[in-house]
């Protein structure tokens, strides 16, 4: 039974990690393969139901010009083929202000829930606790 | 032998996710559920061996309204129903500071080691090495 | 076979985290555990391939009195004896700056290519896939 869960749980993790790099690079396509149809995203001010992955991909764009979804500390329960749980995220996102570029790091605890279809896991929903943000001067790493 | 450890390792790494998630939650109860009797935590100044976790949780209260304990790199070695090993930790803080939040953020790496009561894994001992911080402006997040 | 796989990837990021334990350790010889002989490290500006392991430790002590390599989001795909993937990476630096410290924050994410050894995942190449940094003052964290 343990490891049973300790597979599924896996997945689930890969599952979160696919989420924030079709996010970071900024892949709709690759975004919507991680969401059930009934997916919603809620988080402060928005609750998103109807293209989800679209709606999302386009407003990271129109305000920011890059981002870093880190994820840490997953805690999932596996019951079947339902899950639920827990996983923390520092969102790095970068914007231009006054010609140069900041970064505005949100510190958010992700509430999800998942189910599999034919043998897959995905999010049917995604509620942001939100916590505090800073807000620093950044630049681009030379290259 | 390695599957083995590697669920066990998985386990261990589950006990410091419910670790965080107590110390952030401030839940005294989860959190000595990730004790052993013996448990000692070691850190700057201080060494907390007796009501250990109301302890962690008293001593956040007063100094913090906020944190988020982000782990990361896990390594640990088991061996029986023993195990010691390392995992990184950013700890963020949210502090008020002159009437509005700052976040003071410390890189650690905790050194652990655990034993199995039950079959359950729990700590017997943290110490913290400490690295560096760093104090910055910080909001909530609009809701 | 995603049994098989799971093991497979679990073994792979206790590697990338013993790269990390290692850099920020300064551990030359535990840092060349982690690579095959046909190693290359490309990075911003960069591209070593003759004594990698000591060439990185050289540079980061040349340049920074401590570093915190935070891991996260791990996504590897396993093909027999060999894997790709990428995880991301908050390298935290701190410098000596003015007589004070300051912590330089690189975001990166490491493309990886892996084979094995003996049975032993090395790293075969990582390309360094910079975004963002962000500097700011630091200080030792009293002990």
């Amino acid at each position: 039974m343990a490891q049973y869960d300790q597979e599924e749980q896996w997945q689930i993790l890969q599952l979160a990690h696919r989420y924030a790099l079709a996010v970071d690079s900024r892949d709709a396509a690759l975004l919507a393969e991680c969401f059930a149809p009934e997916i919603e995203v809620i988080g402060p001010g928005f609750a998103l139901t109807e293209s989800v992955a679209e709606a999302i991909i386009a407003g990271l764009k129109a305000r920011y010009v890059w981002t870093q979804h880190n994820l840490s500390n997953p805690l999932y329960r596996v019951s079947g083929a339902e899950a639920s749980g827990v996983i923390n995220c520092v969102a790095h996102h970068i914007e231009e202000h006054q010609g140069s570029y900041r970064m505005r790091s949100w510190h958010i605890r992700y509430h999800d829930r998942l189910r599999q279809l034919d043998g897959v896991w995905r999010l049917c929903q995604r509620r942001l606790d939100v916590g505090y943000e800073s807000v620093l001067p950044a630049a681009a790493i030379p290259q």
